[in-house]
């Protein structure tokens, strides 16, 4: 039997005006469905990886086909039912109503785990959704330069009185994410030390100028380290090694005394994929070869070699804490599998949500995103002028566009993201569809925004790590977020589960909205873009932030229990 | 401070054509809340506990007020959210989306248990929403007494061709559930004994003529049973006895050959409350105020005793099985017990859903209820009328409609329960929706259904047990569920966690939707009556289920996956 996860062939979204379905509604999700495949895009797409390890953007090839397929077919007044990649059904709704639903990886509580995960997932009933791969609006590593460089300069701001100059970060991981980590480094104006296990990883990285020099041994990449940070130099190298090696020989120099830039490491994180023991991370010892071939063949054993390395990488970073360098968990789970390993200390650093992010979601301020459907380049630039015109003060948002547009390229249909929140997205959202409209732009755009939100995410090692009334683990507020997303009018909406913090942690829901030019659009924009960054508002006033409980106010938000009627 | 969960009020809904909210659609949801808490309709309503021990229609009193003042105000292009019990925002949508979204308990899998979900109460941050209690569509004990009868009836169709006449269940325990059973076994046909140990619960149903005799002996209960098998009538009685004594008694005589009506029972089942083994069953050779004392003294010798008496009482119903006599667990937990005291082959019978359920749920059918806003029971007995009319071969139908009209009290708003599936619901929508237009029904009628249900649940230990496919955990289907009723423009839509098989085990979702005789509501009701139970439907087939493949193909639903395109 062949593998029905296995394909050559390579997969590319149509571009241009021309549609290939019925109406933009359902071209919009089929465009991103493939391009979340595109070769640019997608990290492993002959096996429909996208990113995050095994994260989907559907079950099978078969499966594939068959969405596009539904999708080509779908009319105005119906949707499609797709479960954890499968396309289950078509149905008759209204053309209010989101095109596509889609639930991934969603199990009860208490089978919620990799064992039973695994085990469906094996036998073709389940699919792996991660946060964008499966909800169709990954557009490669921009979004995550944009959430790690917006996470470094609020740790600047924070530490080093904003300026990063001949600081150096430590980090483990070159993935789909962790690549956007030199980068984003550099462009917050700081030196980077990334230990990734896997060569092919960080070529890749190099290549695409993400990431600047490679070595080989961890002295060659210091004294290139100890270079940049005293000419002041904003640069990155990749290390070839283990996390679990590297990181406590580096803490192990800098309590013996032992030459180091700047005597430590000036930050130190980490985005491996310890999420995901069995596929995610390297065991200490193991080649990257041996580390494949035996999760097929022993799971277990991998898996609880994963784990232990785990623990001797947090108890590194527990000790750089301990000793006075910012450190912070950068929503791998890592803390977590290191606790379970009993690391009685392994939250004694804090995630980097609660310690950088939360102020910006108490307005419901996140990643927000857009991709235009025409693949042409000139749509995204002239997006990228609107909204300086239409954000004329926001200095910050001036400098990322401008840097964005200079360091990075696009991959797959092009696309931008940018941090703003309630009041402007809706702002950009209707801006977008009269440019659409006027045919300013070739074609509609696509918006959406990652998991990594205000109002969308229970996620207590992440998102909602430490709320102030202690209600992180309460998933009643993305169940919500999805149902008022559907209920809005959104082209697509999904409800998962585990995304980048593995099974059982965390259950999130995503969005994304197509302005086509009509006015019909602008409704569903309108409240969508509204409500969307709204529910992270009112999530975070009713846990009692007075920024949120402002913002809402503010903003007129009717919160009767909240802000009184 | 005063309890924020207590008050001495008693709330009524209102009844009548009156509005109250500024539409039928407001109106709904308001009253339904109100009738869940009324004091002939909830178990404990000055606690705000509907049923189910802790299931709850609001968090506090002071949300319950908010609820009601917010859907007072509510505009028909608003929405109301809800969080556990309380009234989070009024946000803008449009006609067609529900106009309360709804989502109790849910916590992120790995924080899914009591302890956290206590503290959590306890802090005021949640509330149990059970099943139809924070979903706002409880309508007393009618359901009970339905969903057993069709278990028994569906019983008799497997094993007795439709006909039970001449049958005797044996079964046990006539508490709160549990007491439903002579009832609905004689509306099913056949007779039933039940052993009670507790005298006074005997007694209660038989003064409200759930059942019909009592009898003080095995011999006398079987001369009961003889005569009236004889003589084709469906009687009950109720033997007051341990049924770990009982059941090996007659599987004794039924092995030695003794007589015996019919030589054996028909049906075999249990309702004592084996979840509890403290509180739920009496040791055997114990008597009943012995037990209730050493429930406080002597805690472990109740909990050691009454263990080893359910393995007795399963290896009986075991030897039942093994003589060919259909057996079947009710959802109580006894052959876990049984099997952890020892008995290895305790899981020989199945439960109850997939033994007579799962064949119903693939064709969508499950309990479908509505009720009269009017609060006029001649509008109950009108849609009676009109049911029959709709569907004049469906004898059981009808059979149920006479009895029920003539055994079961109404209880708050006059309301029907029924069991119908895919193809019918949404044409009984229609017909209610058009009574109200042409002014036969006094007032709307608002139509939902239990979570017990064919696609909105996902519980590995009840609705999804021995999934053929072994997709028992795979909750994306309800989360589905509610998204696609959100999107199809139901009243109000509910997201649960726990209901009652605790936290952790289950998750599920709640739709209810206004007929309130425009041709807006005609609209969705058509739809949101034909996808919620065709979301039955495919999830079964999906699941490989042959009867559901043939209803989906039957009803030309579009499975691309499963029918093909
Ligand atoms: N929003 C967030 O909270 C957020 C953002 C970014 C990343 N993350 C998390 O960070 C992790 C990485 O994400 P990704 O998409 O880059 O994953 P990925 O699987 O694509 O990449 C992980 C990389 O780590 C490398 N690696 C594994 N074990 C190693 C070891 N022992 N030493 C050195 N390198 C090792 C792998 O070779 C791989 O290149 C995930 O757990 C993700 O969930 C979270
Ligand atoms: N949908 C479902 O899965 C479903 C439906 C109905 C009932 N149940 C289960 O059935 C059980 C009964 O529910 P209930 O609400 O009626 O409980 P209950 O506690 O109100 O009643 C149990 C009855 O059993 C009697 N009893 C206890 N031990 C006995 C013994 N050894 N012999 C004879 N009688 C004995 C008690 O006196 C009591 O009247 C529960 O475990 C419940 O969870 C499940």
């Amino acid at each position: 039997m062949t593998d029905p996860r296995h394909n050559i062939r390579d997969v590319f979204p149509p571009t241009g005006t021309e549609l290939t379905c019925k109406s933009w509604q359902t071209e919009a999700p089929m465009r991103m469905l493939m391009n979340n495949l595109h070769p640019d895009v997608a990290e492993n797409p002959h096996e429909l990886v996208v990113y995050g390890g095994i994260g989907r953007a559907a079950r099978t090839w078969e499966d594939f086909d068959a969405i596009v397929g539904a999708l080509r077919e779908l009319e105005a007044d119906e949707t499609l039912i797709v479960q954890s990649g499968k396309p289950i059904a078509v149905i008759r709704t209204h053309a209010d109503a989101p095109r596509v639903l889609i639930a991934n990886s969603n199990l009860v509580p208490h089978w919620a785990n990799w064992d039973h995960f695994n085990e469906l997932d094996k036998k073709g009933l389940m699919m792996y959704g991660q946060m964008t791969a499966g909800s169709w609006i990954y557009i490669g590593t921009q979004g995550i330069v944009q959430g790690t460089y917006e996470t470094f300069a609020e740790a600047g701001r924070q530490h080093y009185g904003g300026d990063l100059t001949g600081k150096w970060i430590l980090t483990g991981g070159l993935g789909g994410m962790g690549g956007a980590q030199p980068l984003a480094a550099v462009m917050a104006g700081a030196c980077c030390l990334t230990v990734e296990c896997d060569e092919t990883r960080a070529d890749f990285r190099i290549r695409t100028r993400y990431c600047d020099e490679k070595a080989h041994s961890l002295d060659a990449a210091l004294a290139m380290i100890g270079r940049w940070t005293e000419a002041g130099e904003a640069k990155s190298v990749a290390l070839i090694g283990n996390a679990a090696d590297i990181f406590p020989e580096i803490l192990r120099r800098m309590q013996a005394g032992e030459p180091l830039p700047n005597g430590r490491p000036d930050i130190v994180t980490d985005q491996t994929s310890a999420h995901d023991p069995l596929h995610g991370y390297l065991p200490r010892g193991w080649s990257v070869a041996d580390w494949r071939a035996r999760q097929e063949t022993a799971p277990k054993e991998v898996e609880a070699a994963a784990r232990a390395s785990m623990k001797e990488h947090v108890a590194a970073m527990v000790g750089f804490w301990s000793a006075g360098v910012p450190t912070l968990d950068y929503g791998n789970n890592i803390r977590q599998v290191a606790r379970d390993e009993g690391l009685e200390d392994a939250f004694a650093f804090p995630g980097f949500v609660p310690a950088y992010i939360r102020p910006l979601f108490c307005k419901g301020i996140g990643p927000f995103r857009w991709a235009a459907l025409s693949g042409d380049p000139e749509d995204i630039y002239k997006t990228d002028q609107a909204m300086k015109e239409l954000f004329p003060e926001n200095t910050h948002l001036h400098r990322w566009l401008d840097m964005a547009r200079e360091r990075i390229a696009f991959q797959g249909l092009p696309s931008r993201i940018c941090w703003i929140g309630l009041g402007d997205r809706h702002r950009a959202g209707l801006k977008f569809n009269e440019m659409v409209a006027s045919g300013e732009l070739k074609a509609p755009v696509v918006i959406g925004r990652d998991h990594l939100d205000a109002g969308s995410v229970a996620s207590p090692n992440r998102e909602t790590e430490a709320m102030r009334d202690g209600s992180d683990a309460v998933s009643d507020w993305p169940l919500l977020n999805a149902l008022v997303n559907t209920a809005s009018g959104a082209t697509w909406v999904s409800l998962h589960h585990g995304g980048g913090v593995g099974m059982g942690f965390s259950q999130h829901a995503g969005v994304v909205i197509c302005a086509d030019g009509t006015r019909g659009a602008a409704k569903r924009l309108e409240r969508v873009l509204w409500n969307d960054p709204a529910s992270g508002v009112w999530r975070h006033a009713d846990a009692g932030y007075p920024e949120a409980i402002a913002c809402a106010r503010e903003h007129g938000l009717k919160l009767p229990r909240i802000l009184g009627t």
